[in-house]
């Protein structure tokens, strides 16, 4: 027997929680020739609007992340779950904002800047969140379109 | 200060053990046109072999699965994933073995062939498998390659 399905304002809340307090995001990518999918864990930084991820500039989530500039995260477990789509901008370890390296570090336990292999930092904007516990919050999951919040604080 | 890295016996050990008892896994698919990855979580019945996952045929994982006949699942939480590269094959309702459909229902809770949606189940032979829980088992990683294990039970 399932809770009754939150209300939006509760899922907003839950999910700018979520999004604060999580460290690591499922990464799903897709290359550019098509239906090849990707997915792997890592961790993020998250500023109040944007997420910030780190992977090697080779890796198949790098290059993926790169040539179609489109990604889609999955935070929380299974049953508990935020889905969000999000544009991708790619930035150098020398391009980052004073203090977002270290911030970076700390948040997430690894410092890309330090690591012999070339890392790429990657800025997520998120586009559409959804979030879900069960069927019965399936009605009602989008909280962010087009970037913006459907839901009043 | 992390254990040390499992291993491999160990690895293969507990991702049999997640395979069994674990019910959601991560789904990612990617469209055919490139460059636009989906990601849900679905529940699915591990046989021994293989995954059955259902889904609405409509739905852009249903999409994907068919057009790509390839996905990447991740099951567990991110750091104790399991990731599979698998094949797939699409099954109708009335396509699945004596029982299957019955086991189906038992394990995941809902019965696709009781909804007036048009589900389909989607059959993934796993091609390759990767274990792993913290950066120390980055090495090592890879469990199955073509669809074969690597490690002696």
């Amino acid at each position: 027997m399932n809770p009754p399905a939150r209300t939006a304002k509760q899922r907003k809340q839950d999910t700018l929680a979520r999004l604060e307090n999580d460290v690591d995001t499922w990464v799903s990518t897709a290359d550019s020739t098509g239906g090849t999918p990707y997915l792997v864990p890592l961790s993020y930084l998250w500023d109040g609007t944007t997420l910030l991820l780190s992977t090697p500039a080779a890796s198949p989530t790098g290059r993926n992340l790169r040539s179609s500039g489109t990604v889609r995260l999955g935070i929380g477990p299974t049953r508990d779950v935020v889905l969000i789509d999000g544009t991708v901008e790619t930035l150098e370890p020398g391009e980052l904002p004073d203090g977002v390296g270290d911030a970076f570090a700390t948040r997430t336990g690894f410092d890309p800047r330090e690591l012999t292999a070339h890392y790429q930092y990657f800025r997520i904007t998120p586009q559409r969140v959804q979030a879900w516990r069960e069927a019965n919050e399936i009605a009602g999951r989008d909280l962010v379109r087009d970037g913006e919040w459907l839901v009043a604080d």
